[in-house]
């Protein structure tokens, strides 16, 4: 009996800490998914032959009803697209100049495609997740950093260098607070976590009744900031407004420089959704131009902590559309 | 005798008060050049039988070795790219909706494609000016307001609406001075004309023996304080540098979002050159990543007034090589 086999792609977020990796098919779904630790110390070689360990015990516990067509692949660092190079990443020692895509084909039987994570993230919510539909978009990973992914006229935009979509790192108070990267006053520096724990510290000065000061004001994270927001408190509202405020400051810059139809916005800290989310539209309204702001919408992202792994495997699939 | 004719293309920047409009040819010269007063007021009708007639003056002056390709033309307001058509212009009153192709291919025999003048500017400096040889440019033009226009992936980049570019109202100090637009510490509040002015009124107050203090202080110009600069003013020195530092923010921004491969900056303010660019530069390698850094320069535009006239012609010689 001649059954027609399923096409699938491997995509695979190499995070500091974990692989997530799966088969994605081609309508965007996760087939099989694994979690595996990365340990990056070890160097690429030890963890390039673990991948492609894992990676054929994976398309072996699918069986047979799958032919699989390509590897996408993420990594947090800066990389050399044309020759599928990792060059350098800072929760990567020791991996310089690293050619992923032609290490991993060593080592496996199909083509591999490279790209930045906050790319790939970006590139799987426009795909199969809250960008469905636009081809302006930017997406926004709201956690200890700030990352960003944006995708123009439909496809990745890496810029010159694959160094595009630093808008964490783009600058709205001149002479604001200081960032975890060095300079003032950048958005992180204000939706970031560091950025709202310093902020918090400040608040908690003059609104002494908060519940918040039942906790050590060092160990106060965002969760705990969103369940004392829940409970009505004034000092997370408050937090989360300016949060929002700030937020939606950095995206007027970009609404008004490239015209976008849409920011997904992702990450830990945009489970707080419309206490963020509103002063974020609020905030823009006021500073994109009529036209900008009649073009944008501002959504939460729907892939979760999946939008990698699932833009690793669109990477592929648009490589293996072009063979 | 057969003589082989030289192709050319009209290229016509329509302003609020100017028409500039000429002959360019395939290497990016200007044949022949013309000014009229726009006379905007009198209702698009009577500019647009005006233009027909003085193109075929135009045409007609060039004599008979040249055979007209195509007609560009750059409007400084919101343009429907697919319909060609110009939505709004603040400083057309009256002109809404105006379908600038239609109206112009009906009154002259020749395809005619429309843009946003700043759009085409950078086009122009991209294509025969300071722009050469790269994919991805910001042109950033300082006088009144700051214009500007994006060059991505080799292309005019006009985002969702067309209405992509406005780097002047980027906000990089958001409790900042106002700007004529409304907001608070766009970049063009620090960096324009109204800014500038703003500015040294406010260090005059400190510097009291400042060679600009002879000029009554509301009609100091960009101009008077170049001409104190270059006289070893320490105000009006100390102006450009605040000038440059806060335009390298706002390039940093970019820099860091889009990765760009140059900056080009031109308009009146530009002509005080490297006391803002020194500066700018200065700032923008704080500001700037690394990568990003290393792949951006600025540099001043080349084409000057003419940039406009020349990226209309190559909007119509884009357009006519798809024919």
């Amino acid at each position: 009996m001649n059954v027609q086999k399923q096409a699938a792609w491997i995509g695979m977020d190499l995070g500091g800490t974990n692989i997530k990796f799966g088969l994605v098919l081609a309508n965007g779904t996760i087939h099989l998914q694994k979690k595996l630790d990365s340990e990056i110390p070890f160097g690429y070689k030890y963890v390039f032959d673990k991948i492609a360990g894992y990676t054929r015990e994976l398309i072996h516990a699918a069986g047979s009803d799958f032919v699989v067509k390509g590897f996408g692949i993420g990594v947090p660092g800066l990389i050399d697209i044309k020759n599928q190079m990792l060059v350098e990443a800072s929760n990567f020692p020791g991996w310089k100049n690293v050619k992923i895509g032609y290490e991993l084909e060593k080592r496996l039987d199909f083509k591999v495609s490279v790209d930045n994570d906050a790319n790939l993230a970006a590139l799987g919510e426009y795909k199969f997740g809250a960008g469905r539909g636009v081809t302006e978009m930017l997406m926004v990973t709201l956690g200890s950093g700030v990352g960003s992914g944006l995708i123009l006229n439909g496809a990745i935009y890496h810029g010159s260098r694959s160094a595009a979509g630093e808008f964490g790192h783009t600058i709205i108070q001149k002479d604001g607070p200081l960032c975890a990267c060095g300079r003032r006053g950048c958005v992180e520096a204000f939706v970031g976590k560091y950025g709202i724990q310093r902020r918090i510290k400040e608040l908690l000065v003059d609104y002494p009744r908060s519940i918040l000061r039942e906790i050590e004001p060092h160990n106060i994270t965002p969760e705990d900031i969103y369940n004392a927001a829940v409970k009505g408190d004034k000092t997370a509202l408050l937090l989360f407004q300016e949060v929002g405020e700030s937020l939606g400051v950095g995206l007027g810059n970009v609404a008004n420089l490239l015209n976008l139809e849409r920011v997904v916005i992702g990450g830990g800290i945009s489970n707080a959704g419309e206490l963020i989310f509103k002063p974020a539209r609020e905030t823009l309204a006021q500073i994109a131009f009529k036209t900008n702001f009649e073009t944008i919408t501002l959504v939460p992202a729907h892939l979760g902590e999946n939008a990698g792994l699932v833009g690793s495997a669109c990477l592929a699939m648009q490589i293996s559309e072009k063979f």
